[in-house]
């Protein structure tokens, strides 16, 4: 069954137009991806304007909005092209791509509110579509669907496998990835190079539906979509063999031209080639339904109840805090990366197994789920072992730049993990989260620190790390006590104090042992929690070393970035010394 | 073709033994992975002591060897018994099994000799046994062969399917994969459970030869690792279907027990289940060839030549530099990851096709590959912009408990990149870097101080990183410049000095800059160029600190952490101001 000319005859037009944006903005940048977006050109217009694609142009922020992902972010020029098409980006403006100030960044951000995240670092944007896929299927109960742009290149890197086989687990019929087989990369040839055949025997392999097509033949583009929409067996990707550079004569399918414009005479050559292209032409796209999410009212929630002195794991804790609060934060989901019973997420999955996600070990795409989750209104509390969030830097990097709202929750945090090893000590982890810009790090030492600090976070905008220990420690605060962003607990102080001493999490419990010790010497020691390691309070600290007898005197033993290594990785450990 | 009988039957005895060693120490230990170690007992058994495996036992550092990796390390319990077995390790030593102080730690390290590689962040024991099997198939020609043990977990993780795909790419017939699909991982089922059908399906449409057996059954085993060594299509995956827990009647395919260790009666019941057990048996290892990789003399090489004030990128001069130094260093090798022409690792690539590999957009694997290599005695540059080594940071992380040898070479660095914006700029490099314990990180400023610096690294031993910039700057330091790790240059200093200006890589011309503005303005300030982050220079720093009023007038403008942020991702970048 192929599709009505008349619903494809209005497209060539559209995508010679975009194609031409594409060519004037990286023309008068002199910097952008030219050909890689010559080769989508006739898929994403075929997808935005031959009927698929549901948008309110005029409300980017309308829960029902299909939704748009360049994983490919470097094809910006055709995103914004696209865009400008719709009636949402002025000519004039289009020309500002790549200058300082722009809201047309060389790659996507969400500055530009029609980007729905930041976009290329390579392999991403399926996981971060899968997320937004699984809220409107499990969560919202919203038909919006959700299209990535896949590059052929990216296609190497795994994070896309681990989203692949993700999205066939939870059968997301309302994901449609779309792979743009252009054969060439940045260096060359791709490893596939045209072998469109082998992407879809893995894709396939992988439990998705595929569609094989010639991206640049609008009928089997419309078509593919259509049959996409109509898919029940899983989600569909449709794999597109297309032309790198399509549409500029001199540019098709040479080497040599990934992320080069053109300038003088080559510059001249290629407007040529779209005479009499028609300026003023724009697409119409068609409206979402109007449906919106349910509004679920938050509830009164219990206290805090824990009796000082009890031994509980602060990942324990964790477990209970999400568990407690949940109701309070309707929107609030846990992804698990196949650990949830030693990060004790489980017990939140218990308790609302319909907002718990098994992601199983494949953290990246964790971590890229959890944004296309947090970008659609849910607060993702992600939880694995602290060492491996390690694997998902560059999704915890990439997420920054969309205004992420994630708690990563790392346990086993420390060499007090004890006998298992280095592999499985969180000991970089401080170091990561604090890299990023505006982020928070918090370390809780017991129990009720830890519930409150979930609460904290659960009810704070933007990236928040949080540790928590494998080990059992005794509760030591009161259940009223209170815990910010920002804050410290002073633990022991005394007008006679002669030497501060600064810990988090399990150092806390050192540094109360050491306290001790100090008095049976007849030395009197401060002793802070700086269990908020990312914003240190300052104030505190430097009031306590003024108090105590100056800087010098000021020993931090919170866990640095190399804390307790000669420890942990020359030996094996029973329990670290 | 069936095995003859008489090869297999020395083998359930050998397993018994095997398994009865994985619950002795794990029940001494009461800790360890005692079910993950049993499922795969009689596959291990069979591969060590059914013929097929190769190794000389009195000399694990026999270049000829071959190689065997747990990638599921948590297996340990079956890693140190079928050592035992070999005759390697004493029953006395077996049980002190993750024991403080004991080289058989919790998850292997190369503390224990027979141990390739630090595994168990999971998910990357593939891609180091594909940088040995790249090593032995296409620099040294040596026909040892690398096994490598996996779980069925752990192929969720994408770092593996990236494996899959580069080993089939290169072809590696001395590459075999040994799945040990025991349905359960540590929460419950795996995503296909006994499916090894799925499994299969998706390792050869990513171009392996697969073997599909009963992980129990010996002659299954037997000629499965016979039609392994037989095949000539490409590397080899035995899917086994197996049993967690086996051979502990109560514990077979059992859910809960991941990680568990028996105790009190369930520990006697166990170990009734091995009365009769022979503890004097040993298994023999068939011994390798006694081949060695052919010497190449070093030779001596060109000087570095550049004209001071000429404007040469230093990821240009990173390139210079490998093809430069390449024949005084013959076991030297570059990888990168498709972005050799803008690393310019590429100049080494077209000078030595033979030592550089391309790794596609995969950079997991990619830098568990230079661990692999680096194992072998190479010398391995490992080449990417530097914001994707983020992408690898378990991998990073995970290889300093290996010992590696490894440079990484990341370009781009930075806010000076530019107007492709911030998901292309090195911003959070050095601290992932500076938190692995004794690495180094290099950030030049100019060509021959990259010359000099690469050639450090080349003879250094250890995890190094290197920092290298988009753009051109201009040569600063004459060609017998000496530069050193742990070393910097006062580039000006007076007796009159002011204030001290530090500064690395792209800063050090702005500090020059600022120099000279001072200089119109009556200070006079020092200048020093901190290339070696870490470790830093800090008796420079210090004298210098003293010498120009304190510290209270060290202005250290090395890129730190958060450097440049709220320039790079508030505002698109045409240059930064």
């Amino acid at each position: 069954m192929s599709s009505n000319p008349s619903l494809t005859s209005h497209l060539p037009a559209l995508a010679r137009l975009a194609r031409h944006h594409c060519l004037t903005v990286t023309n008068a940048a002199q910097s952008g991806h030219l050909t890689s977006s010559l080769s989508a050109a006739d898929l994403m217009t075929g997808l935005l304007f031959g009927g698929t694609f549901r948008f309110d142009v005029s409300d980017p922020d309308h829960p029902n909005n299909d939704r748009l992902i360049f994983s490919k972010g470097h094809a910006s020029p055709l995103f914004y092209a696209l865009w400008a098409l719709a009636g949402c980006i002025e000519e004039k403006e289009l020309l500002s791509f790549r200058q300082f100030g722009s809201r047309l960044e060389g790659h996507p951000t969400p500055r530009f509110p029609y980007a729905e995240a930041a976009t290329d670092s390579l392999g991403q944007g399926l996981s971060i579509g899968f997320g937004m896929a699984l809220s409107a299927a499990r969560l919202d109960q919203l038909p919006y669907r959700t299209f990535v742009l896949l590059g052929d290149s990216e296609m190497a890197e795994g994070s896309h496998w681990e989203a692949i086989q993700l999205a066939a687990h939870y059968r997301l019929l309302n994901l449609v990835g779309i792979m743009d087989v252009n054969r060439l990369g940045q260096r060359g040839e791709t490893m596939l190079g045209y072998d469109i055949e082998a992407y879809a025997n893995r894709v396939r392999a992988f439990g998705w539906k595929t569609l094989l097509i010639d991206g640049h033949d609008f009928t089997q583009i419309i078509d593919a979509f259509r049959e996409a929409r109509e898919e029940r067996s899983g989600p569909v990707m449709i794999i597109a063999r297309t032309v790198k550079g399509k549409g500029i004569s001199f540019l098709e399918d040479a080497e040599g031209w990934h992320g080069k414009t053109l300038s003088g005479e080559k510059a001249k050559d290629a407007l040529q080639e779209f005479a009499g292209v028609d300026r003023t032409l724009r697409g119409r796209i068609a409206s979402p339904d109007n449906r919106r999410p349910e509004w679920v009212a938050p509830r009164l929630i219990q206290a805090v109840q824990y009796e000082i002195g009890a031994k509980v794991a602060t990942r324990k804790a964790y477990g209970n805090a999400l568990k407690r609060i949940g109701s309070k934060f309707p929107q609030l989901v846990s992804l698990d990366g196949e650990v949830s019973n030693s990060t004790m997420a489980e017990i939140f999955g218990e308790a609302a197994p319909g907002r718990f996600f098994e992601m199983y070990i494949a953290e990246q795409n964790m971590v890229g789920a959890a944004l296309g989750l947090s970008l659609r209104g849910k607060i993702p509390f992600v939880s694995a072992f602290a060492a491996f969030f390690s694997r998902a830097f560059d999704q915890i990097r990439m997420s920054q730049y969309s205004n992420a709202n994630i708690t990563f929750v790392g346990s086993h945090a420390g060499v007090s993990t004890g006998e298992d090893g280095p592999s499985q000590m969180g000991l970089e982890d401080i170091a990561m989260f604090r890299s990023i810009l505006s982020s928070v790090v918090l370390h809780p030492s017991d129990a009720v620190s830890t519930e409150k600090l979930v609460e904290v976070a659960a009810a704070h905008q933007g990236i928040i790390y949080l540790r928590t220990l494998r080990q059992g420690t005794p509760v030591i605060y009161p259940n009223d006590t209170h815990f910010k962003i920002g804050g410290s607990q002073v633990l022991r102080q005394s007008p006679d104090d002669q030497i501060t001493l600064v810990a988090a999490g399990a150092t806390v419990h050192e540094a109360l042992s050491a306290y001790e010790q100090l008095q049976q010497q007849g030395i009197h020691a401060r002793v802070i929690d700086a269990y908020s390691i990312k914003p240190l309070d300052v104030d505190t600290l430097r009031e306590a070393a003024d108090a105590t007898g100056g800087w010098s005197r000021l020993k931090i033993i919170i866990p640095p970035e190399d804390s307790g290594k000669p420890c942990s990785r020359r030996f094996a450990i029973g329990r670290c010394p």
